[in-house]
């Protein structure tokens, strides 16, 4: 149920706030409090206003925002019910089938970070794989409090920000997508390669590694639509693999038996959500590279 | 228990058959044949005379010398006993412990290519991977007899080469050694990179990958010891991982976070058992290359 | 002053032959033969009728067609004067402009073609640099009459469609354009190279080499302009010159004295004047990599 | 004329002393001083004992040495004539056939620095190309004349550990030497490249570039003797030239017309003589890399 930001604009207060209630969990006084500077240019400055609410908010108002957020994971939490952006954004990053191993495992972080701040860990879990979300909470947990209720915001923003960009429509976007994108290029034939499989897997050092994606090459060497694209692409590990055997097989190159270069995977990782990452193959039957392109 | 050529020419026609009784499976009619040629002027001649021995070997004699080979991984035939030497060989590619599937496969593949050819399915194992021992047979079972018959023969000579490598000594050598090698040069500051852990993986379609040997890299770049040196480099599929991460880190070089480039890995295999394969890594932290070289 | 397709398409048969009349060089009657074929629904329908016009011509028409050209760089011809289109196209090769050893060489290229076929030696001279139309002639001298008919009036067909190109205003465009672009990636940094400058350098083997282009990468690694497009790219030999050593200098990146790798030049041809070649250049101060792309 | 070490240290006073005498120019004192540490393990010592004479002896005495050097490439010097030690460095490096603007900039070099320090301007030639050693000038004369006199001492003890290496023979070396080589992989064949033509340029800024290496590359896809070997690899900058275009033809590779890569440049300097300097060619029709390996 997409708005369109006219029609927040032309809105009374009660059903402009009514509709930007959860936008920060379970708080509405934020959508209160930004009303007053409409009507708003674009998303953007919409999106400042409630920042700005945030910001300028008491400081017991700011620490009830952060302990409304629910434990990541957590199953008593899930059944009691969760605001319907939290389920989903839980959900895309796979907390609602976790292995037992990795349920425990975000059950100890949750309780050590709790136990220690006295408020939930809170990421922004649509930037983060799961061992990312694990090993940020290894980052922070040495932190003192000031530095975690700033972080704790400063993630709820980015929190925001993504269900602001989900919600309304408007001329503008706000900065919160990212890109992955391939390019695999024939050095034999000095031509785009066209008909290869290529695979991405999200690598977990905690759970199974999972194929997130896959595409064909198109003439151009490059796939249709970016591999992840039209959202943050999450922080972590991944590996793309690229049939490349079978592409020169089809074309007769001369190849050894097995041939030298069959899967060709190669390895990297994401640190911005937001960037624009392009990971090109360039390959002959004999040799391959790879670069951080953008 | 290895012996000197000179030793060898000098002996009387019983000890020296004794000598080389099993290099040929069960077979010492190829060296007492072979005993006429003496003296030898090298290991190689000695293989020739041995070779020359079976190819006029009348054809009933060549079909006993393929029959009294054992099949391959075969538990019946293991507790009865083998030579000494197809033990070894057989162990040294791991046909001693096999998982259940493995061994399900072999023992179907034995039975398939017996019940077809009435003999059993020998191939040079020193020379193969537990998974190319497999699809070697897939590729020869379509076969004729005559065809398997040849090719047995040629395994035959093969392993023979390798058991006479072992045994003697003398100033030249047989052509039976391969080598796979590697060479780590780091890009970002123009030096062959020092410190690198280098893993080579021995990837299994059937059973599990294993690692196969693991080293770190020198001052120049490269590891002390060949990867695989001083015997055939077995037919099969690779992947070697270099540490990369840590040592741009150690270095003090900007990387992101998590670094783009962590364990770099390069799938390859090899056909060429005898041949020399290099497998350089050319890296930056945002940029890697690979060839094969020699 | 270029032209409107609904203009010509609304014109009078006077009008449109005078505005057409020397799309084929001196040659009216393509456009009173193509007149009856109007409206045209863009100007490759346009072009088309033209070329079916000639095509559909008596053979001693089309002999006239090719015989109405002039010789490439004849002085007596210049100074009598050519067709403005004639002109400008071989201003544009540097025809105009020759040294007396190139102008040697084209003279003895049109006495050798024009002796043999009976008429003029004939190439689009936009498709082409200096030495490629030397080279072309080479290539072409040995064939035969009905041949170098055929090649002659394929070559004129190309002069008219750029000289259509230029002259009418369309929706649609000929596919008489290509372009050739690079691209700078620092894989020392793993961004695109920003600020580097590059040069493109017509080689010549006859004449003196000259720089055809100069240009600086933006944030992106790329030049804002491609280095050729608008325009057909000329086949022939070319040098990009990339000043790295200054870049990595002003980035304070450790290098040896003097910088191992300072200017680097990337040598190449052009074969295909309406395609996209793409020349990138990956760079570390110690490495770099270009390849064939599109 | 070369001399046994153990001749050397077998040797009367004087013997020593006259075969010695202008290992330091016009300075038979420093063989004197080191004839008292006799024996010499080997020539490390031998030199290492002279230049602790030079270094111990009174600064006048020091001076005097420096002062005893001829200007480089001075023609009233060379026509009253040089020792022959000079006379052959400075012939090495071509001080003797200079252009007159070569020349021109060398008395400008030498009156330049004479006029401020009151010594010649000395430099070890065989380390340094033309450019090289007028590039050092421009680096060393704002110095004051401390550091001068010491860098003149130092150049003087390079130069004398040539002169001592080329003289002595021992069965140890001196570090004097560097090394400068190639390799060719084809990635298109997978293989090393047989029988391309390569070329060493040395490249200048003030005279003619000149070819000072040419070689054709063996079936390791290397060059049989390095491009330079057995001397320092003098600093300056360099291009190689690699016929690829030919070799790839040969083969009946499918190339364009004309071929995108035919010759390839790959320029480069060199600035530590006694290094070894690796530069390969990795290449296919359509693409190539480069980087500095040792």
């Amino acid at each position: 149920m997409q708005k369109p930001l006219e029609e927040l604009n032309a809105s009374a207060q009660g059903d402009f706030v009514a509709a930007l209630a959860n936008i920060f969990e379970y708080s509405p006084w934020v959508a209160e409090q930004a009303f007053a500077a409409r009507p708003f240019a674009g998303v953007n400055a919409l999106f400042a206003a409630m920042k700005t609410a945030v910001e300028r908010a008491p400081e017991g108002l700011r620490l009830a925002l952060i302990k409304s957020h629910p434990d990541l994971a957590d199953k008593t939490q899930r059944a009691a019910g969760l605001t319907a952006e939290s389920s989903a954004e839980q959900n895309s990053v796979g907390l609602d089938r976790l292995s037992d191993a990795e349920y425990e495992a975000f059950e100890r972080v949750n309780n050590a970070y709790r136990s220690k701040f006295g408020f939930p860990y809170i990421v922004c879990v649509r930037r983060h794989t799961k061992d990312s979300i694990l090993s940020n909470f290894e980052q922070r947990l040495p932190n003192d409090v000031a530095t975690e209720t700033a972080t704790s915001l400063a993630e709820i923003c980015r929190i925001a920000a993504l269900r602001l960009d989900q919600l309304v429509i408007s001329s503008d976007r706000l900065p919160v997508y990212g890109r992955l994108s391939t390019h695999v290029l024939d050095n034999n034939s000095g031509k785009p390669a066209e008909g290869i499989t290529v695979e991405l897997i999200e690598r977990s050092a905690l759970g199974a590694s999972r194929v997130i994606a896959r595409a064909v090459t198109n003439s151009d060497g490059r796939t249709d639509q970016p591999l992840i694209g039209g959202r943050p692409v999450p922080i972590g590990r991944y590996e793309l693999i690229f049939s490349v055997g079978s592409y020169f097989k089809e074309r007769n190159v001369p190849l050894s038996d097995p041939p030298f270069l069959d899967d060709i995977a190669l390895r990297f990782a994401v640190s911005d959500p937001e960037g624009h990452l392009h990971v090109p193959l360039l390959v002959t039957p004999w040799s391959y590279a790879t670069y951080r392109g953008s």
